[in-house]
């Protein structure tokens, strides 16, 4: 998190369990017999992670369902690891210069460097959900990233086109975005034997929280500050990514307006910026909230297996704070 | 293998276990719901594989230690996707236009569907390792894909340099080649149930088997005819790196002759041709090959664990093969 934000109050319950989860990040690094690995290693990991939502499902959960530190601590640190190295390799092909704030590897190294990272950032997920000794986590994990492959190539097939329906475009972030969160939260519960039942709700409230985590993560992209998201505004739909908001604004153009035009290559910058005033002034932002709302709504109501606690809270915290948050 | 190559004799005992290897690898493009998914995977799969030396070595010791059709071939199936999923990134960040004589992904798409698709075919390999069921070999595959990243990122930490030891060379193709093979190796006995000193030996063959390997591929990258191999002659080389024919000329030469001239950028085309001639008219290559067969002999010598039968003779007519080949 960066200087001067508020911790979100989630992080209280399982404050301790997440800085063991932060250690185990920064150690490997350490732990490395090749020096420029370590580097690599310390540059990705050093800071224990970004915003650890992932890791901090796992554990909230496990305390929820009966918590086995040796299990759910590098569990948390597997769906940490799985995570950054999808975005090692996002900005390896993206070319991106920046990520949580510091110069990509792809800037200090090069592509093949964070390509390889990426790799091994996968391994050591797989190496430590095998760890768990559990065979239902390890399947899952397999998964996982074959989930988030699919929804990322899926989402590069419907590059440049204005014919994405809502079912496609939540099929989408249900596989690059929200299997994830599912997997965070279904991977701990199997980790304490939780009945089927409570396995179900927690991979339930996994899914919809990622989902309402997806969908206003695409409405920041056109209302969010520039200087806050650290990107530009609009830039899914400058790449060619038709997300919900600008889905909703093609549905209320005849022939898609600025965005088939911009899709089209047509004077991109003037057409970017109509279309982000276009869903800036309109009812699709609040449309928007009202689809993220609905996801929480259901993330909430899988909760209602759980007995009420500190950590059922945090959860319900989490799933206001994926839909309150400004980035 | 391309039109008019004499197949391997190693290849016919476990010829019809190959042929459902083959079968399975051809069915994941069917099996995906995702039609563009099941089109790339279909050019990188379609065709059963490229020489599938690491899932043959799987099969014969399988064959040899107990065979478990239902382990052994979804094994042999994951140790060709890995092996598979690295060549794809090595082509995604290498740019490399042509792969096992087709059209690699990045010229028929791009840099992001390459590293995508290679991320989903570890994430399939990861899945059928644990479809298996054993711990160990789950463990096994993670290590791997580990020990192959580490020992790339090694390889690229070397680059353009003259001062890389014969063991520091010995350990990067340990670690990015040899390691794959002796996992092939591995895996399949501990699949057989074999004894542990029975899947030691098998782990030896398989490491000594890969160093012979790599060292042959070295060496052919110099002597090899461009045609045969795909690849201009002195390719590693130019690329900046120091394999074991040029770390050998680079002993002989004070200051590092034309490698070092190479590597300093100066006049790329007369010195690589330089150090091309100066090691084919020198003892260089023999001295290699010495190598190679050290290497061979080694991996023969681990196989005198087991019984006499074809599957075995096979074995040994593979470390000879790894050695004679031509390409």
């Amino acid at each position: 998190m960066s200087q001067g934000q508020i911790s979100p109050s989630f992080y209280q319950p399982t404050a301790q369990e997440l800085s063991q989860v932060r250690d185990m990040l920064i150690s490997f690094p350490q732990r490395t017999p090749y020096p420029w690995l370590s580097q690599l290693l310390g540059h990705v990991l050093g800071e224990g992670g970004g915003k650890m939502l992932r890791p901090t499902l796992s554990l909230l959960i496990g305390k929820c369902l009966g918590y086995r530190a040796h299990l759910h601590v590098p569990m948390a640190v597997a769906v940490e690891l799985l995570h950054t190295a999808t975005l090692v390799h996002d900005d390896a092909v993206d070319d991106s210069p920046l990520r949580r704030g510091k110069a990509t590897l792809n800037v200090l190294w090069d592509r093949t460097t964070s390509v390889l990272v990426g790799d091994y950032l996968f391994s050591l997920a797989a190496e430590l959900a095998a760890n768990t000794g559990n065979m239902e986590v390890i399947k899952l994990f397999a998964a996982t990233l074959m989930n988030v492959c699919n929804g990322e190539l899926q989402e590069k097939s419907f590059s440049h086109r204005i014919d994405v329906t809502r079912e496609q475009y939540f099929s989408c972030i249900d596989l690059k975005t929200a299997s994830l969160f599912s997997a965070a939260t279904e991977a701990a519960a199997l980790l304490s034997q939780a009945p089927a039942g409570s396995v179900q709700a927690m991979k339930n409230y996994g899914h919809h929280l990622g989902m309402a985590f997806q969908v206003v993560d695409d409405i920041l992209d056109f209302v969010g500050e520039e200087r806050e998201m650290g990107k530009p505004v609009g830039s899914d739909l400058l790449q060619g990514t038709l997300t919900l908001p600008a889905l909703l604004l093609v549905e209320r153009c005849p022939g898609g307006g600025p965005v088939a035009a911009l899709f089209q290559g047509q004077d991109a910058e003037a057409n970017l910026e109509k279309a982000i005033a276009l869903i800036r002034d309109s009812s699709i932002i609040e449309e928007c909230y009202a689809v993220a709302q609905g996801f929480q709504a259901q993330a909430c109501q899988s909760l209602q297996v759980l007995a009420d606690s500190p950590f059922r809270q945090a959860l319900l915290d989490m799933a206001d704070y994926s839909v309150q948050r400004q980035r």
